[in-house]
């Protein structure tokens, strides 16, 4: 039944990119791939690959995004851990005939094809899950 | 410079382990690699490999380790993650010399050869970091 292939990336929310980029490129020494600006999203988030995975820091640019809100009640951390699944409808309906609570019953589909959804962290041991199916 | 050779593992504090794996084994499918009590650090772990990766569950087993007061504090959720890296030693005084908060100065060394070591999570982005060497 497992199609989970793997970590595609863990989210960490920052204040502030530039000063978070000190320690995770220059210090750490994580190559930065890209800055990315999703306005949509009201966040820039740095995409920074290490082995087959991503580290993504994640600035808000507003206070009224969930990344500002988590920020503003828990500090900067780590903020959501993405899975790469094979076929995300089908892994959405399997967890939720099995009562995991789902924050998207339905994958957002993305630009460039991907889709995504996150799971509440209600039901994973307070984790926020996010779901991933690449094209 | 860069020797991060990738994510190790994402660790997650949770209350109860049979309660946990409901979830990450039988509902998210991971599988189960195995489960394994360090007395030492009063905690119960199981590991659930994923990719080139894995999560580890934590449980504490007793209300004084430093998993047990995160837990009491923040409640359950992602508790740090681990890079592997080439040479640990090396990295440590690299990463002191520019100013990082170590939790530790010198690498603990595993029954099993494993080299690991904290780094303050002050000192990146809230986020609490574990370096590995394996052997």
């Amino acid at each position: 039944m497992t199609d989970i292939k793997g970590i595609d990336h863990i989210a960490i929310v920052v204040e502030d990119l530039e000063e978070a980029l000190k320690f995770w490129r220059d210090r750490l020494g994580l190559a930065l791939d890209h800055i990315e600006t999703v306005s949509s999203q009201g966040v820039k988030i740095a995409f920074l690959p290490v082995g087959n995975s991503e580290v993504e820091l994640i600035q808000p640019l507003d206070d009224k995004s969930g990344v500002a809100k988590y920020l503003r009640k828990k500090g900067p951390g780590m903020h959501h851990l993405c899975f790469e699944v094979e076929d995300i409808q089908e892994r959405l309906r399997d967890l939720e005939s099995q009562g995991v609570r789902l924050i998207d019953q339905e994958p957002h589909v993305m630009d460039d094809g991907r889709k995504l959804a996150f799971l509440h962290p209600k039901s994973a041991s307070g984790v926020l899950i996010e779901l991933y199916e690449l094209p």
